[in-house]
Parts: C-alpha cells; sequence; structure tokens
C-alpha cells in the first residue's frame, strides 16, 4: 500500500510522456501539479508554460519553466491539472486551491486537457468535496443568503485570521457543501445564471485524460469531447 | 423641442413620486441618475440609498444621502437607474458607465426596478448602443479572438491613455458592436456561458417601470415580471 504522496507522484510522472519539447502547456495548480513541475524541471523540458495562478508562477519561476501570459500565446497544446473530485463521466469539481477561475480559463483555452489525481479523489457522483463557487464581493452576503435558501449549504472561505480569503482575481470563495450532486449540468447552468457568480468549480466535459495514480496507474480517455 | 438633458431631468423627477420616506432604494448610475440624486436631496426623502458604482457614492456623501451597504440590507424595496437603451419588449442595455455589475446585483436584488430614461433611448429592437460586457483581464485577449470569430464585433474599452479601463470590479469591459441583437435571450445565454465573463450588460425582463422623458413623459409598466 503506497502513499497518497507517493500516488500524487505516479500519476504526475506519468503526466510528462504527454508533452515534448516545444508545446506550450498549461499548468495547473496544487499539490499534485507540484510533482509535475519537479519532473519537467528535473527532465529539461523546453516547454513554453501558461499557469494557472501566481502560486504555479512563483514555483515555475524557482524551477526554470519558462511561463508566457495566456494572451501571448496563439494556442494551449495542452493543460495538465489536478482535480479535488472526479466521477466515473470524467467531470470534476477544481477550486480547493482557490485557482478554479484561472484553472478554467485556460483548460477552456487548451486543445487537450489532463487530469492527474491520486484515486482518493475517484467517486461514483460528485459531491463529497464542497463545490467552490468565485463570487464578486459586492453583494456576496445577499447570495450567501439565496444559495442558502435554496439549500445549497454555503460557506464562505475563510483565511487563519477569519477574513474572507481573496481569489487571485479579487474575488471571494463560496463553498457548496453538497455531498451529492445529482445533476452537475443542471447545478452548473443554474450557477452560471447568477448575478454575482464569475465561475463555479465544476469542470464538465473537460478532462480528456485522467491518469489516476494508485497501486497502479489507471488511465481514462474520453473518446469524443464535445465541443461548442 | 425640449434638449435631451431637460428629458433626462423630467424623468428623473417623475421617478421621485416612486419613492417614500425610509425606503431603501437602490441608485444607479450615469447623468440622468444625478437628476434623481439632486431631486432626492432637494427634497429631503429620508431614505437608506444603495449605490451601484463608486461615483455614485460620492454624490450621495456630497448631497447628504444616507447610503448603506447592499450586505447590511435586509432588502432593496425599489432601484431607480437609467439605461443606454430600451426596446418595446421592456428590455434593455446598460453599461456605458462601466457600473453594469454592481447594477445588476442591486437590480436583482430589488423588489422592483425604475428605469429613466429619455426618448432618445427608446428602440424597437436593442443593439444600436454597444453591448458591454464585463470580463476577467486574464484570458481577456482570447475572449476578444473568440467574439471576433464569431461575427460579435468586440472592442476592448480603453480610456483616454490608451490603456483597458478598469471597473469598480477588477474588470475590463468588451463592447459589442452589434447594431441589431435579434434575440437578446440567446445572446445572453450564450455570454453566460463563457468562462472569463463576469456579467454583460442585457438587462433581460428586470424593469418594471420605464419612465421615458419627452415633451410628454411616457410611463410604460410590466404586467407580469417573471421571478426565478
Amino acid at each position: 500500500m503506497i502513499s497518497q504522496d507517493e500516488k500524487k507522484k505516479r500519476a504526475a510522472e506519468a503526466a510528462v510522456n504527454y508533452i515534448t519539447d516545444g508545446m506550450v502547456v498549461g499548468l495547473g495548480t496544487g499539490s499534485t501539479v507540484m510533482y509535475l513541475l519537479e519532473a519537467i524541471a528535473r527532465q529539461g523540458l523546453k516547454i513554453s508554460g501558461v499557469t494557472t495562478s501566481k502560486k504555479t508562477s512563483k514555483i515555475c519561476a524557482s524551477l526554470g519553466i519558462k511561463v508566457n501570459d495566456i494572451d501571448n500565446v496563439d494556442h494551449i497544446d495542452v493543460t495538465i491539472d489536478g482535480a479535488d473530485e472526479v466521477d466515473v463521466y470524467m467531470n470534476g469539481i477544481k477550486g480547493g486551491g482557490a485557482a478554479l477561475l484561472m484553472e478554467k480559463i485556460v483548460a477552456k483555452n487548451s486543445k487537450r486537457n489532463i487530469w492527474i489525481v491520486d484515486d482518493t479523489k475517484v467517486h461514483d457522483i460528485l459531491g463529497t468535496f464542497p463545490l467552490p463557487v468565485e463570487v464578486v464581493p459586492y453583494g456576496s452576503g445577499r447570495l450567501l443568503k439565496k444559495f442558502n435558501d435554496k439549500g445549497l449549504k454555503p460557506i464562505l472561505r475563510m483565511d487563519k485570521n477569519k477574513l474572507p480569503i481573496v481569489t487571485d482575481g479579487g474575488h471571494y470563495i463560496i463553498d457548496l457543501h453538497l455531498n451529492a450532486i445529482d445533476n452537475p449540468q443542471n447545478l452548473a447552468e443554474y450557477l452560471e445564471r447568477q448575478v454575482g457568480v464569475v465561475e463555479h468549480g465544476l469542470f464538465l466535459d473537460v478532462a480528456d485524460v485522467i491518469i489516476i495514480g494508485g497501486d497502479k496507474n489507471i488511465i481514462k480517455e474520453r473518446k469524443n469531447r464535445m465541443t461548442e
């Protein structure tokens, strides 16, 4: 039985096989992506990285990985990112690290998306992990009340000083403690309609490949990715 | 024939009739609302204002109108705001003053919405006024390209120093120069689905009353406002 960290590392190292020199690579955020960045640096891969958080940009700088702004590249070949939870349909929840907005912007602008997770993240249906919703600070109290009235069990995410955490984009995060999301598509559409919601952590029909690290890695591939 | 400013003033002064002492009143942004604020101050109405921009907050302070944060009131009785364009279905375009996000948050949290416009703002269909879309700065270049590919004629709004204007919420504005919007509902849904779009200037099914200032004021009322 290997540790969760070792599972993350195995998934991350398997993802390096999808990268070749010269590619523009979207780089996610979080502990599993950390192993990916180390592997990219160690192997000396010559990529142009597009990051999804200030945190990842800093790590890239320290490891000598070249970084470009998303608006200065004309495409992104592949994005590799973690996920907080994935279901059997290859949908996922992201945003535990409060980087969901930039992560989704990079993902939606990528030709291919690969997620790297350890096997504790996989569930039949989503919702065990609280769903992060990025919101405009102005009026966030009204949204909390509205979500509460709708039974969505919202909690404003706070930092250690009991102040609302502020994302890289200057927004707040409301976590919905749902336990089970029966219809992620319906919930996504509801959230997108709400004024004050900037983005939500449901990543539906985004991942093309999911590498699940465990005693033996499992690789899932989506055959027909829907396009908009 | 009266001037456009006189028309704005007449609409604004008629709107004061919808306000009584003790009400919580959402206060819009712009030149027509300026006349409203002056009338409220002149008549000494004792309201609690909820503003839609830093600009309106400043004007209220100078006129002695009490202002509250949206998250510190438990309801908003009525919001009075201008509009850049309105159609025969009482839908509108707002955001010429770059305050559309806070304006929509306040409007959607109000029991009643009253718009005050001069009669040059009224058209059979929307689109003469460029549609403002508030977007996250990160990746805004990709959105511009995407909107352009879709034929939406996008232009990033710049200030006099040729830098992107930044809204009170820290976002950019992309104006869509559409000339005619055949199906505002479809366009609204498309924009809401796009990652990076925070909000758009289509205010559909929001206004309960529109006061159109002219040689003689016209008052339009919506009978059955749809609720979510």
